[in-house]
């Protein structure tokens, strides 16, 4: 196997194991990829960080055809639309991230900026995050929300489930939402006790 | 060995393992069992989550006569009526795990579908939670509690005790846990702020 | 070495390192010791549970005499005294565990019974737990006020400070500890959301 | 290499899994140093605690001099104003802890003393802990600010940022950051329970 992509499977297998060892997500509920040349590895449908290995990635071309056995996450279509926002995007992380999910439910009024930055850190990793309407998980509308506010916001927030991080490479997605992880966490624990 | 039943084990051993590294369980408090042929096969008396190996199985007919020296949980009532309830169902989960158990607590008029989907996962991974009124722990009232509400609901919270969630297989039963401790720590969490 | 040993050693170190990782104590203060034969094995002072190894247990005879080079932990005469207490008791485990250290802060009436069961568990597994009034660690004043209580209750909590677990087994008093610490956790959530 | 250095570095690197993988800080945001002979070894500019390795340290002479490759972290000018300050300071730790960040926001009028001695531990493992003014991570300003109060207080609380924690060796600085981030976690959730 070609070692750039034997790299990229490794460090997507050590992401997805340290999110779900540090309860960062839970049971089979996130999914992630990257890109590599012309083509997209995503994980498999029903896949679990937490069991993750390199054979749990399904392969899809750059408009979703599968050029693999494995079927790929159905939440497919907003890593797709990600790597068609930008040539830079080589990595796509989606958990359900406890305090993101959380702060979806604080009413604000700045969605295409939605974490405050009471530290500089998220602003300085990834940037701003919108927030994404409330749709069915894996549904047309939702991909068509996302879609339409793909271009406002660096990182998401999708209402009432949680965040997708795009990234250069799986690590730097990785850093991104563990950034925008704890500055939800942070922004929910100050208005908890009303010192935001 | 018969290699199915060596990988029933295998993903019972890492199901153990995972819930009490990530602080879903403590203790020697949590329980297991799968069913393979006309056996179920239950974590035996005492045993620990963090500690469990393949050997910690005691074995008991469908009826509940023992089949192995190894005494079984003392819960075992709580397994065999789901194992009766249903030929689809192929293992079972009790934990004692926090945020349940908080949330069973909470005053709930919706006895049947006790936990609130702010979120929709829970309810695409599992169904509805029944709340069962306490009962001592390991007695005939709580495995009378527990049969006389098996058919109105997916999954179970023993009130101040924890859940009970059957699935067709460990692996799918522990993705319906892990979605009911989320879904009750995202309910517990809300009402604190009373954001629910 | 006496294979009777070797397993309460190596027992010993998982607890140590179960109890660090998932989050139950930290840093350096926690301590913990076992009985074999006519000498007491106590973790070193100054050790750590997270780097614990079967080196770092020091010897001391059942009055306190050093029997190895290794100074062992300055709270032993917490250990010793029950030891005294009871030939059943076997090991000892003593750790900052920070829901046991923030239910010490709570006003409480019943210092011979001070964590309330909300959940049946901690009676089941562990019995009373004592409140022990502040002295300063490693104290003689601390030692006094703890043998002074030690034989109202089955287990203890050191005000500011936090818990005592004795157990038959080093695996014993590690689940009468999660019990505890868990009790303590479920106590001061309901305290905080004043559901108690 | 030098038995002594090799020992120093494995301190570092497990001090750097244990934080990271027990939650204490996330993602790329911590750095951390040693001294060995007259050269300072601190983790590299964008390295990650739960990725670290031996290879992931930059070499910088006591002046800030590059003696290695590897670009050293952009906060290195903290490390080194701490190695100025005393020779008995052997190693720097600085992360991103979230109780610690947490209490930052907190108003306090012991700017020299910020952290409150709910226990006895944090006075004991590492003394006084002052709170440093907000500037940018990294900026001339944040240095300075940090360098005009390194006299004052034994450990450091950047506000809205993160400990800074020296101690004569690895394993010291990771005791007294433990206590540091343990005992803003217990000022926190007592402020937060108005216990304090």
């Amino acid at each position: 196997m070609d070692t750039v992509l034997e790299k990229k499977l490794k460090d997507a297998v050590w992401a997805a194991h340290s999110l779900f060892e540090r309860g960062k997500t839970s049971g089979s509920s996130a999914n992630m990829s990257f890109r590599h040349e012309d083509r997209i590895y995503i994980s498999a449908s029903g896949s679990c960080f937490g069991t993750m290995t390199e054979a749990d990635f399904s392969v899809v071309s750059l408009t979703g055809e599968p050029l693999s056995e494995k079927k790929a996450s159905k939440e497919w279509p907003l890593h797709l639309a990600l790597y068609e926002k930008s040539p830079e995007i080589g990595a796509v992380i989606h958990t359900h991230s406890t305090y993101s999910v959380l702060w979806s439910f604080v009413p604000s009024d700045t969605e295409q900026d939605c974490i405050p930055d009471h530290t500089p850190y998220l602003k300085m990793k990834l940037g701003t995050v919108g927030l994404i309407p409330y749709e069915k998980p894996g549904s047309e509308a939702l991909f068509a929300a996302f879609r339409e506010r793909i271009a406002l916001s660096d990182g998401y927030l999708l209402k009432n489930h949680g965040p997708v991080v795009p990234g250069k490479t799986v690590m730097d997605a990785f850093y991104g939402l563990e950034e925008l992880e704890e500055s939800a966490r942070i922004a929910w624990e100050l208005y908890r006790a009303r010192l935001n």
